[in-house]
């Protein structure tokens, strides 16, 4: 039962340690994007309802939150903006309305959320964060090998575990449909269900392709070719009897020859049954897997003819996306939470509050997070738990006894050890505990 | 006229520059609170409807984004959902939500975007930055000089130039008008006639409190004690007169002895003409202002009751908020825009490119900014180009006498020198380069 409290369905409240870990995470992969030379891009978080609509569609079209007008047209009840539904078709406006302001080839990365009114579900929310990294403007397979391999990077990086990549290529799937005589205008249906090799045993899927039109022994012999052991190597043959065929190993072999030496050869692996759904590649695609995650943490591929089709000009595109909400229940613990405060001081009398004050003032210069105690009690057990609560490591008791021997305490939180220093070294004792810290 | 592909109305996109600037006082703004002991909070773009309707009176729930329901009831024309219009209705369902799951007392930042359906103008948007500290839980004025000091510090930290708190208190305000015999039934129209001294002259806000019902001679008198330089002496003597009055005073002055030595005394003056206008004020307010900036940058202050008015829980709660897009402008220029690389690595030949890619990976390997050649042509000039339009510092070039002689030749793009490097020691190289420019 939620409460009137709960915050919208599908979406969450992230409290501090859940964000920091976020922020964490974000800084490494813009690091990392960072250093490939891709420059960042903040859109708005809604567009004008026609910029969306169309593009993703008719199931895609129910999911955007529309917003509806104002003022004297809220009666209509009609919508004119709507929150974005991912980072792709910004970027095909952007690439519209800045042309040649923007870098040739422009690659920029957007990691931000978008919104999407699916069915909410476990690690499937209505506000998600995506990550994607592409490139604009460039044809050459260099710009896929870069994208994949910044990707590869991050996830290192990171420290997502156990981590592998799939390869393929649209080129390879189209030479495969070719080389097993498949009717073109089945082939879209029987990639669909070629897709599902990573979820169905095979037999089933024969059982869809011959459903979809395909004789049993043709149907038996693609599916064996594109499973087992061997089968990039039966594939390899297969493709080449067939100009697309080859063309597309050429692509595979070309981003193997890319990748290899950056990133370990057992991670990446020519894999001919990929399909990654999505009809707009047009070359290279791709797909990270992570141990103990079904289906895939992020991917990628070439989309060329894309961006027209979604709005912005037609230049060749390639890019990346992570599943941040997949990949982020994967990373190792983020340094056991440090707590809060690093330095806790009391205020014992209100007269002496000041000079507290300035003590975490002092603490803070030193680069440590210090805050004076704010509430209202007078007694020294409840400010230590306070502090203990902070998981301040040091606190800094001054009372009236410090107060007339002009020193403070500083308790150790963790061993209890108390040390009196006199007023006058106070900073000097927090840099030295700044550098230690630090 | 708005071009179709231009971001909606009100709202920006952010390209590079823009963004990394914005970065950059967003990760000032993070350290700092952090070091004062707030921790992030984070909660979804939109809140139910009911959530945020009627906490902002009329006028302001005219400004929300509604979002229209889906599905079915999509052809209702009715909203469920509306976009946040600040940080401070979410808090309050936040602590109304988590309660004691949250530390207390509860210090928390928030740094987002909020939107409001206001005419777009210069310098306000409908999507904007709001960034907002604050403290629930505690009644001492520590939490409100603390709040005011972590907000002088990142203003300080940032380099807003020149910057000035105004300080003074809701119980200063109250104690005027007891000590000039206002009427309390017009109490709040003066307090907002008062408020207009920064902009009107001393006489038109005279006249508008005789309209309001004060004495010509009331009025004047009222104007005179918070005007002029001897201002807040001649304030002091009023107040002295009313119960209330001291009590503002006290707190006035407690504000000031906690943060001297924190804060230059010049850059903060009781200023007891400030109003701050929302009346949700209980204690202690404040408010920056910059050099060349009309109005303020930023202010804050005690608002021990407005949780409790917008569905959160009755707790005493401080904090100060600060206008992100205003001070922007006003921050030293970042660093000259550093370029999108440090290491431009060219592509000569197709059969090269593994190399280069290689290349590439190591410079990024020493913590450069590095990238291939994506273009097409196999024309050093028209690379070299492209590196100096990247901004990149050195081109590394590997050409078909590179590769035979096994050297790069590593060119420095400002001086236009050249050197030889045998492939071997390019990663040695880059390292040097790295520890050079970091």
């Amino acid at each position: 039962m939620p409460s009137q409290f709960d915050p919208p369905s599908g979406t969450r409240d992230l409290l501090a340690a859940e964000v920091e870990r976020r922020e964490h995470a974000f800084a490494v992969i813009r690091s990392v994007f960072s250093r490939y030379g891709f420059e960042p891009l903040q859109t708005p978080a809604f567009e004008r309802l026609d910029v969306l609509l169309g593009k993703y569609g008719e199931e895609g079209d129910k999911l955007v939150f529309k917003i509806l007008r104002r003022g004297e047209h809220e009666a209509s009840g009609e919508a004119d903006l709507a929150l974005r539904y991912d980072h792709t078709v910004p970027l095909a406006r952007v690439a519209a309305a800045y042309g040649s302001q923007l870098p040739t080839p422009y690659k920029r990365y957007a990691l931000g959320p978008v919104w999407r009114a699916d069915r909410p579900g476990k690690d499937r929310y209505r506000e998600f964060t995506q990550c994607d990294l592409d490139t604009l403007g460039s044809q050459s397979l260099l710009a896929d090998a870069e994208a994949l391999s910044a990707h590869h990077d991050t996830f290192a990086e990171l420290g997502v575990p156990e981590f592998r990549i799939l390869l393929n290529s649209r080129r390879v799937l189209a030479g495969m449909l070719e080389a097993f005589s498949v009717q073109p205008e089945i082939g879209a249906g029987v990639l669909a269900s070629l897709d599902k090799l990573d979820k169905l045993a095979p037999a089933e899927v024969v059982s869809e392709l011959t459903e979809r039109g395909l004789a049993p022994d043709q149907a038996g012999d693609l599916v064996a070719a594109l499973t087992g052991p061997d089968s990039a190597d039966r594939v390899r043959v297969a493709l080449s009897k067939t100009e697309e065929g080859t063309a597309g190993l050429d692509e595979v072999d070309t981003m193997l020859s890319l990748l290899a030496g950056q990133i370990p050869a057992d991670r990446v692996a020519f894999t001919p049954r990929l399909v990654r759904g999505l009809s707009y590649y047009t070359g290279p695609i791709w797909e990270f897997t992570a141990a103990g995650i079904a289906g895939s943490v992020g991917g990628g591929g070439r989309y060329d003819h894309l961006l027209q089709q979604l709005g912005g000009p037609d230049v060749p595109a390639t890019g990346t996306s992570i599943g941040i909400e997949r990949i982020l229940p994967l990373l190792p613990g983020a340094a056991a939470s440090a707590g809060r405060l690093d330095v806790a001081v009391t205020v014992m009398r209100g007269d002496l509050a000041p000079q507290s004050f300035a003590f975490a003032a002092a603490a803070r210069s030193a680069g440590l997070r210090a805050s004076v105690y704010l509430g209202s009690s007078g007694k020294l057990g409840r400010q230590l738990k306070w502090a203990s609560d902070s998981g301040a490591r040091w606190c800094l008791i001054y009372g009236e006894q410090e107060h007339e021997a002009a020193t403070v305490t500083i308790r150790d939180m963790t061993s209890g050890d108390q040390a009196q220093v006199p007023v006058a070294d106070v900073g000097t004792c927090f840099a030295s505990i700044g550098r230690e810290a630090s």
